[in-house]
C-alpha cells in the first residue's frame, strides 16, 4: 500500500509529499485508501459530510463500553477506543449496510424496470415480515433532518443521484405496501445512498462509520479523563440489573 | 511453541496426545504454557483456586462493556469478550499486580532483614501518600472471605509460604504505620502472594486474570444472549449522565 | 450472575468459598459459567481435555497478530492477547461450531431413521458442492491422532456418545458420497461431537475456544517478552508481499 | 457529547444540520470533538495535513494484525481495524507523544531562558543514556521529507510557531550534545510539534493517530479482501521462527 526511499514516501501510486500533503484533505485520503484513486472535489465534500454525521451519537452502547474499559485500563487509549469500536457491527449498522446493499442489487436484476424492480423488492420483504431499512425513525418526525441535509448537499454538490432517487421510491412504495405513512428516508438511508452514489462499495461503508466512530470515542475518552462519569454508569446499570440466580431466582 | 507430523503434535516439548490429553487438567496447560513445565499436582490446584477467584464478579465495568458490545454487533462473541477484557488492566489489576510485585522486590534488596526491609517499606509508602496494595476491602469486613479460604487451601496443599508470610507481616506493619486495624488481606493480596509462591512471574499474573475472566465473559454474553439486560444498561446510564455542552451548560 | 455481602461472595447460585474455592477445577467453574449447575466429574474431565487440546497450535495468525501487537503496545498485555483472539472467527472455528450445529440439526428432523437422516445431510452438502466439516487433514493422516485421543478419553469416562457415534456414522457415508477414503474425524470433529455430548450450546462452543486460546496467546506474548520474534515477523512478511501500485504495478 | 429532538440533532454544542454538516469537513469534526470548539481554516488545514500523514504507512505490524486477524474472523470487519489499532501503542506512537510533552513541559519550567532550558532538558537526556525523540531516521537523509512538507504547509497558513521552532531549536542543540550531525527532524517530531501549535493535548494525539490509522486499516482490509496476503504472510514467519522447545532446543 505504501513504499518509501531516502528522499519520498509514495503511498498508493501517489507521493505522499507532492500529491498529497496540504493538497487533498483527509476525507480525500480515505477515499484513496478504499478506491485507489482520488475522489473528485464534490465527491471529498460528500464524503466528508458523512463521515461528519457518524462521528458522534451521544452516550451510545459503543461510547459506554469505551468509558467503562477506561476506567480498568487508563494505561491503553486505543485499548477504550477499540472497545467501544467493537460495538459498530451489525445491529448498530444493519440498516446502512443493508439500504447500500439492496439499492445494489436493483442493477443486477435484470427483468423489469426499475420501477418494477423496486415494487418486487419491497414487496417481497413485507411478505417476508421483513422491515424495510433506512426508512422511519422513533425521535425525528415527519423528517429526519440529517436526512433531508445529506440530500440538500449532495445535489449542491451535483452529486449523480441514481441511489438517492432508487431510496426515494423505496420509500414511497413502502410507505403503501406497508400502510405506514410517512415513513421518511433516515440517516442510515441518507448515508448509505449517498455513499453508493459517490462509489463507495457497501461492503466497505462500516470502514466509514468506523473511521468516523473512532473520533468520536476518542472525543468520549478524553472526557471521561475529564470528567468521568464511567463510574456512574457502573453503578446505576448494576442497580438497574437485578442478581438472577441459575434457577431464575433474583436478588 | 508447538510443532506437528503426521501422527503426532509437540506442544512446549510435551507429546499433545500422551503426556497432556487425559492427564493434566487445563490449569495445569495453563502454567506450562506460562512456566514452560508443567506443575506440580499442588501447584495445580493452588493455580486452580486462583482461577476460580477471578473467574466471575458480577456486574462490572467489563461484565457491561461485553454486553453493551453484543448489543450492536452480535455476529462476533469474540469481539464482545474481548471488548470486556481491554478492561482488565492497571486499575482493575493494579493492586495485584503492585502486590505481587512489591513481595519479589523484598528478594533483591540486600540490606538488613527481611522484617526491615518490610517495615522500610510500608513506610517510604506511607511517607509518599501511597496506598498499601492487596490490604482492605469497603464490603468485606473484618476479613476478605476469600483471601481466608485461599490461604486456607495453601496451606492445606503443603505449597511454601514465603510470599503468603510476607503479606501477613506487611498487613501487620501497615496497621501499625497507617493507624488503621484491621486492615485485613484481601483478594488480591493474597492471590497475588499466592501466585508468587507457586512461581507465577508477577509480569504475567494480569495474564491469568485475562484467561479466568474470558471464561466469566463468555458466561456473561451468552446469559445476555438469553436474558439481554444491556438495553437497559443503556438506557439507565443514558438518563444518568447529563448531557453537557462544551461551555460547560447541561441538559 | 453474582453478589456479595461482608462475610461470603455468591456466584452462580454457589457460596464461592465453601462450594468451589479448592472444591472444584477450573474447567468446572467454565461450566457452571456458560450451563449454570457444575459438571459431573466426568464432564469437567472431558471439558479439561478439550481445553487442553485447544490452547496451543503454534505459530498461527492469532499468535503472530499478538506478538505484532506486542511490538507495538508493549504498555497493554492485554490488547496483546485481544488482538489474538479477535482472529477466533467464523474460519478458525467454522469446522468446530459447524459440526456441532450439524450433529443437534439431527434432533430436529423427525422424518426417518437416523441413518437416514445422517445420509440425507451428507447427500444434500455433497450436491451442493460444499465440504463435510469435521472430516480430513492435510497432516495427520490416516487418523488426527488428537481426535484418536478425545474418542478414547470420552469412553473411559463413560460420556454418553450420541453425537460422537453420529460424527462416525457421518464419516462412513461421507467416505462413499464424497469418494475419499479415508476421511478420518479431525480436532475440529471430535471436539464439537464431544462438547455436544457434555451438553455445552454449540453457540457458546467458539466461547470454550476462546478461553483456550487466551491462555496460549498469554504463552506467546510472554515468549514473545522474552524472546522476541515479532520483528522477524514483519520482515520476512514486509518482504515477501510486494507493494502493488492502484494500476496493479508492483514494485 | 450530543442530544436529540423531533426536527434537530446537537453535537457539542452545534446544530449539527444546521452548524456542521456541509460547513466543515472531517478534520473539523474530530478538532471540535477533542477541544469543544471549532478550529480555525489554517488550524483544520494543519490538522488535515497531520492525519493524511499518518494514515498509511505500507505494511506495518498493526496492518499485518489486521490482515491476520481477517483471515480467522471474515465475519467481523470491526475486529480485523482494531485488531491493527490495538498496536498504535507506546513503540509505535512513543516518539510523537514524548516529543510533544517535552514541548510543552518546556512551558513549566520556570528557571533560565528557553535556550538554557532546551539546553538542559537536551543535556539531561544525553546524560541519562536516553535518545532525543523526534530526531533521526534510518531510511530517510538527510532530511526526513515530510517533516520538511508539514513544516512548509504550517508556515503558509500562518500557524503561530512556539513549538516548531522549539523543535528546530532542540534539533541544534542535540547535534552538538550528541555529537551526530545531521539529526534531522522526522515525521513524530514534526506532528508532535505541529499539534501542539494548533492547540491538541499531547494526551489526545494517540487518539489523532488512531483516526488516520483507523483509515489505513479499513483500507488494509479492503485489499486483503480482494488480494488476500495473510496467508502467505502467516507461511513466511511460521518458516522464518523454529519451534523452540522450554529446554532451548530447536526445531
Amino acid at each position: 500500500m505504501g513504499t518509501a526511499d531516502s528522499a519520498s514516501v509514495t503511498v498508493r501510486g501517489k507521493d505522499l509529499c507532492n500529491d498529497l500533503l496540504g493538497r487533498v484533505d483527509f476525507a480525500s485520503m480515505v477515499y484513496l485508501e478504499i478506491q485507489g484513486r482520488l475522489p473528485a472535489e464534490s465527491e471529498a465534500q460528500a464524503l466528508n459530510a458523512v463521515l461528519v454525521t457518524l462521528t458522534e451519537h451521544g452516550m451510545t452502547p459503543s461510547a459506554l463500553a469505551s468509558r467503562l474499559t477506561y476506567t480498568g485500563a487508563p494505561e491503553s487509549l486505543q485499548g477504550a477506543v477499540t472497545a467501544g469500536l467493537l460495538g459498530v457491527g451489525d445491529v448498530f449498522l444493519g440498516a446502512m449496510e443493508e439500504c447500500a446493499r439492496l439499492l445494489m442489487t436493483l442493477d443486477e436484476q435484470s427483468a423489469g424496470s426499475e420501477d418494477e424492480r423496486i415494487r418486487r423488492l419491497v414487496q417481497e420483504r413485507h411478505a417476508a415480515g421483513q422491515r424495510m431499512p433506512g426508512l422511519g425513525h422513533p425521535v425525528h418526525k415527519p423528517v429526519d433532518p440529517r436526512a433531508v441535509r445529506l440530500y440538500e448537499i449532495a445535489a449542491e454538490l451535483g452529486i449523480p443521484d441514481t441511489h438517492r432517487r432508487r431510496m426515494e421510491r423505496l420509500r414511497d412504495v413502502a410507505e403503501v405496501v406497508y400502510e405506514r405513512s410517512p415513513l421518511p428516508i433516515n440517516v442510515d438511508g441518507a448515508c448509505g445512498a449517498l455513499l453508493n452514489d459517490i462509489g463507495i462499495p457497501w461492503q466497505t461503508q462500516r470502514g466509514i462509520a468506523i473511521v468516523a466512530r473512532a473520533a468520536g470515542l476518542v472525543g468520549h475518552v478524553w472526557d471521561e479523563i475529564q470528567r468521568p462519569v464511567g463510574a456512574t454508569a457502573w453503578r446505576v446499570a448494576d442497580e438497574a440489573i437485578p442478581y438472577q440466580a441459575p434457577d431464575g431466582s433474583r436478588d
